[in-house]
């Protein structure tokens, strides 16, 4: 299973791809930053994220999606632009039937260091452990975005896709499943690591 | 000049199209509500009011799409989904190279009613008269998105597009002039009133 993290934000989007492995082991496949210029509108801002989304799921092609999910409560000074990020998120992977999973930070930092309240430095350490990478993840967003996409490979057996339900039919999900297969053949190269 | 203006919101999402006459006149085009199916998962109401959004600006071709200015502090149940969906209906519009501008509810109210703080039933009867309507337009989610497009073909002379600056070059403009003139030609067809 590929999954694609996305640590929703305006000025920088993080996104880490990683496959699952057999015995709880779990493969970098990629990770970068999608960023806008706080210069320019907001419109052009967001094109601007919502593009570069489309091309890593495009070049990737991932199982599921995981997205941070966003409370309103929190920094409300950039909470607008974040939840609109994790909307262009969840849209771009709707529009190619791709499922889309939401988690919590805590559930994050529980799932990769397991404690909930662990910090983002120990977040990054244990996932340059977890994937096996010599250095620290950087910056920040992108290493949370990689701990979103374990997370959601580790999730409990069972457990609802962050709460969220999926709501494709049977034949959707196969229809999905057979054109991500098919553009799969098509786009993917070498796993890369580069950063963009 | 044709204004498209958006009452952003992820159950029920207004949408007004109004035309400038003359003399501080104006003319309903169209008025409509974009829905979602608040039992369904989250991506796919985004992506069904995306989808909604897209056929209304390709079926109308405004020179301008007007959105609410959504506030983090209101209405914390709700903001999020009106968040995304406003900035879904932003990256709409920049997507087809059309500017974008963003009024506050104060705003709207008092460039229709003559105060900022007017009741909902005040503006949808001022609408009306506006627009030489016999009924009040109905749900108040379309009233207010009329409402936000008569507010726009009003603002003061020389006003920045709700205090955002459009980032297009002169040559962007042109092309995305000429690709719409060219798009109107295609799609416009006669003016219609009826909801969706």
């Amino acid at each position: 299973m590929r999954v694609l993290g996305v640590d929703p934000g305006l000025t920088r989007c993080g996104v880490g791809v990683v496959d699952s492995l057999p015995g709880r082991r779990a493969r970098l496949v990629d990770v970068g930053v999608v960023g806008s210029d706080p210069a320019t509108s907001i419109d052009l801002r967001l094109l601007h994220v919502a593009s570069g989304l489309d091309e890593w799921l495009d070049r990737h092609v991932p199982d599921v999606v995981a997205v941070e999910r966003v409370f309103a409560q929190h920094n409300l000074g950039t909470v607008m632009g974040t939840a609109q990020v994790a909307g262009l998120a969840m849209v771009a992977a709707a529009r190619r039937g791709i499922p889309v999973a939401m988690h919590t930070p805590s559930e994050v930092k529980a799932a990769v260091t397991g404690s909930g309240r662990a910090g983002k430095e120990q977040v990054q350490r244990m996932i340059a452990r977890i994937l096996g990478l010599d250095d620290l993840p950087r910056p920040a967003d992108a290493a949370d975005a990689l701990a979103l996409a374990v997370t959601h490979l580790w999730r409990p057996a069972g457990a609802l896709q962050g709460g969220e339900r999926h709501e494709l039919t049977p034949a959707q999900r196969a229809w999905a499943a057979a054109e991500q297969s098919a553009r799969r053949g098509k786009h993917r190269g070498a796993p890369s690591r580069t950063s963009r």
